[in-house]
């Protein structure tokens, strides 16, 4: 069985295994509070250019944006979202189990536009329409859940309209590295610091056992938010784990190297999809595929492949979702491309 | 430096280690329905006797009590607590945050007793008040947050309270391995089970790189728990990591092995303490000691010993908290106790 | 100025204000154990056709709403509701706010179909996909936010609809008594206990100063629900305010007598606006009446009139909304006529 | 039967019924946006001498807790308060159900003192510890819930221990004329707004048919705080009743009057009950009286008398509270007197 389902379907990078292993017997305190966590918020500051932002390790991802989110808001102000975002779709109501409403656009892509920022906005009496919740703080994923990825200048774009309208921009990076290594990329780590008053490197579905680093650049949200985290259940009593995994993978750029692999895997299974005349849901450069097959080929599939169904297209058929990452073998892809000869 | 800071100052006992090294590379489906979880739950469901309970596997214990409180109880019902619980001491009102109350009543040692529960109860309009919150649940802790053990006796009677009264039982098993191995404990794993409706069992503190085993007794608790896992942020993408360690330290009952060990080095080290004349706080069987000693040897002691202030006794005189574990050497020990030399 | 604007423009039905006055001085127990509300639940369950249903008395709509929600529902269970449901649009996110995702579905008229809940219900893993939130109530309004109102056809629809997927099905009736002296209804109080687990029958909007009754048919939705109103700070202590106006508006159907005043004048309303030529954005039998005007005809209609603009509708018209109530006089209707002459 | 069970057993003081009666058709806008409203916070301003604090009507006590607390609060922020404190006992667990701990200190009179929030704030690591909540906020009744008052000395030393420690005073109010028309007290409704960040001033208890004034002197707590009402579901519709009701018992210092009456009938209670020999539970200047009866006289009481069993003070010996209020009439405290004549 070859595994297409998930980019957290194994273990760890060797490098992050022979970290752990290397270190298991050195003698800690807890909580995050140690070297290996220093160390890694120190190269993280580094690699994103911004030497005053706060860095904070969490286990997972719903674990970092419910805490995040809820850190942020006050119980009237809610979240606009795209409606595929992660946390409208994927997190059991995790964002409203903290009582917050996640204003929701349709959108092609899973890509938010400034002007559904504004409208969403504005059709909540612009924050001073007290019957309604007070949109606060956007949401994005980069990659998005589709795959595809927002420009340098759309992000820009974005940013600008929340800072005019005093909004909050954060961004989900559980596939953050994904995004950076995507063909044609110009945006840079430093812009993220630039441009989102927080975000979070994705560890999980990039070689990490887990883990995830949330940047906060923006001074208002510093204050007390290991409050926050230990509050949401989310301070690893072995902190160390997470800084030293993040420490490793910040050597040499592994993370994006790990990313690159991949984007790159993604690509030539894209390519092959393409040339066996399989339709795409939506053009992905990261290291999500989403081909539209016919139901029965689907089937098919399913008995030497694991991946998941992503949803019906019509009557006959239905778009399955193929992930890549840093552990997946050419020999996997080719594998794949052959069962799906036209 | 020796560290007696805490039962998480470092890394997974070796067997642990070893499992992940050597299943790093295999795929499997996330979120804790793989192989390895299915086997770790069987394990626990066979030696603690409970064929029918449900297994889950969360990060830590902070998550694992919010999660299943939560879960448990309606919005107006309230927990019981010793004023030492841990819930209600060190987990930054994470019940609260959740929307509920916990009920203290003060001992001497940590642990509950039945009358009290009784008093708490009633002292609520035995539920008939609605002014009042509804007290519906029983959280102890075996170990306490003081080294204390629950006799058999002592957790029947305290059952059997409970059920009368219409509450549920809940016991933080953060050190359940270290109870169930202290001298003379004639508790069984079988006995939890029984008396309780739902506990866990501690890895965090006691040589897993973290985890903590959920273990569902009652009928009415058991539905769409996972729900609540995912909701609450701690749902492990990569939870065949838990899984795994559950496994390897269920073989040849390493877990109560590792307990074993970190009570034997918290018996040298009371026995020394004592026969050095230090008073001790409480009388603790398990691997917490606390020792009261001069402020000025304290300040000594820091110089050479990681460890934690755990409150002043009176102006010259101050608690230390001592913790051993499953990696503390005897020559730690003996280092500590030739500094205690009076 | 003639006022449009509501149906909670003015204080109270002469017969409510003359009770008040008769009984001010006597004394009664607190928060609604008083023989006032014994008396109004009693009559409810006889007129309703409900022997055994529990009858609450709160205040005002979002408090019974966001009461008996977070009251009926676990924290990881959702509600579907029509994209224009009150608790959706102008409740400040009561319910997110206690921990509850509310999953909307658009629809043209302000009703929810079948059909549509079963597309949520089916969307959500049919409850068995922990990633996401389990849908778990319906909440339906009649009369709607646009004035529209289900048959029994429908209601029963809806009815069997959740039983069989195991849904609660709630009704806010914030404007019941419209909804049931509407044209053509065949929909009888009756009906309402049987086809409902819990709706509430609105005061405030039919000529109470204030105050609704939550009536809960449902056993498994009873228990406890005083210590949930006194929670959410919905518990009056002069409870007796609420039994004593319900009281006096069950005495020889008076709430129902004076919902069709409110009712006869829109349709007089309406029927004015359809002579002269204006188009409705809605065909709406109740108390609310939605005439689609040119921006200017709104701006000069504004100056005597008091009424809210809904939304635009193209660039040159706004769909104004009007409303009328036991108060409303048909003089007031005839100016407001007079004013819209083509 | 003589009620001395409560200061809300009956209607309103005949001011208010006639202004209700006599504005009973006006139009007007809901929510509190109304002439009535404005007019009466206006009075509110200058009565209490703050003119630029916000007034906010809310319909009672614990809603008007519940809202302001949760708004003021962070996530992790706690509130430091009495353990005799209405928000501790009597209001459902409300203020943790918005996600928060109440941390209560035990006193003997109701009353908080300096030290003891100084203790408290030590004692959760000044703020530092992130494995505790953060103390925030200081909660106080005036008068408490025992009938005692602070002293002007008193509160400033309070004010002054919360401003160094960066903490928010708050003052529930609920009997707040009460306490100012007690013998001898020398606070000033200007003191208030000068030493509270935020206070109410209490209608239900002391005339009003239901309502209480908020006043948020402190700037940083006052955006957007309608939305914080509307969103817990305290959002009159008829808001226009709540000011009407204010305005009318500010003209002629009505408020005090009506205290005041209250005050000096538990003044004669208080004679009688010493004149005759009975023990006082506490030393009470406001309208709650708490006599010490043996529990044979308690049963007989019963009979001719509604009031409130405060607590056993021994195997033969029960505290009562006995409550006078604006409808007391001087008869019923003497058959009282009669009734307990030795």
């Amino acid at each position: 069985m070859y595994f297409f389902r998930n980019d957290y379907s194994e273990g760890a990078l060797p490098q992050v295994m022979e970290a752990l292993a290397r270190t298991n017997a050195c003698s800690t305190v807890g909580y995050g509070d140690d070297p290996y966590c220093h160390e890694a918020a120190s190269k993280i500051r580094h690699r994103f250019g911004c030497p005053n932002a706060d860095v904070h390790f969490l286990v997972g991802g719903t674990q970092t944006n419910l805490t995040f989110l809820s850190a942020a808001l006050r119980p009237w102000e809610a979240v606009i979202a795209a409606g595929t975002a992660h946390i409208a779709t994927h997190e059991t109501g995790a964002i409203e189990a903290c009582g917050h409403k996640v204003c929701t656009v349709p959108t092609a892509d899973g890509k938010l536009r400034p002007e559904q920022i504004r409208q969403v906005y504005a059709d909540h009496g612009a924050g001073r329409d007290e019957h309604m919740v007070l949109p606060k703080l956007v949401y994005l994923s980069n990659a998005t859940e589709l795959g595809t990825v927002y420009t340098r200048a759309e992000l820009t774009a974005i940013s600008q309209t929340c800072r005019e309208l005093g909004l909050y921009l954060y961004l989900d990076g559980a596939r953050l590295a994904q995004a950076l290594t995507s063909p044609g990329c110009r945006l840079q780590p430093e812009d993220l610091a630039d441009l989102c008053d927080a975000f979070y490197i994705g560890g999980t579905k990039n070689g990490l056992l887990f883990g995830e680093a949330l940047v906060i650049a923006r001074d208002c949200l510093k204050p007390n938010f290991r409050h926050a985290i230990k509050q949401r259940g989310g301070m690893l009593a072995k902190g160390r784990l997470l800084g030293l995994q993040f420490s490793t993978v910040f050597d040499d750029d592994l993370w994006l190297q790990a990313a690159r692999h991949a984007n790159q895997l993604a690509a030539r299974l894209t390519e092959g999809l393409r040339a066996a005349g399989w339709p795409l849901l939506v053009d992905s450069p990261t290291n999500q595929v989403f081909p539209i097959l016919p139901n029965d080929r689907v089937v098919l599939l399913e008995q030497e492949f694991s991946f998941e169904r992503w949803g019906a297209v019509d009557d006959g058929h239905t778009a399955v979702r193929l992930v890549t990452s840093w552990a997946t073998e050419p020999a996997a892809v080719d594998a794949l491309l052959a069962a799906l000869r036209p």
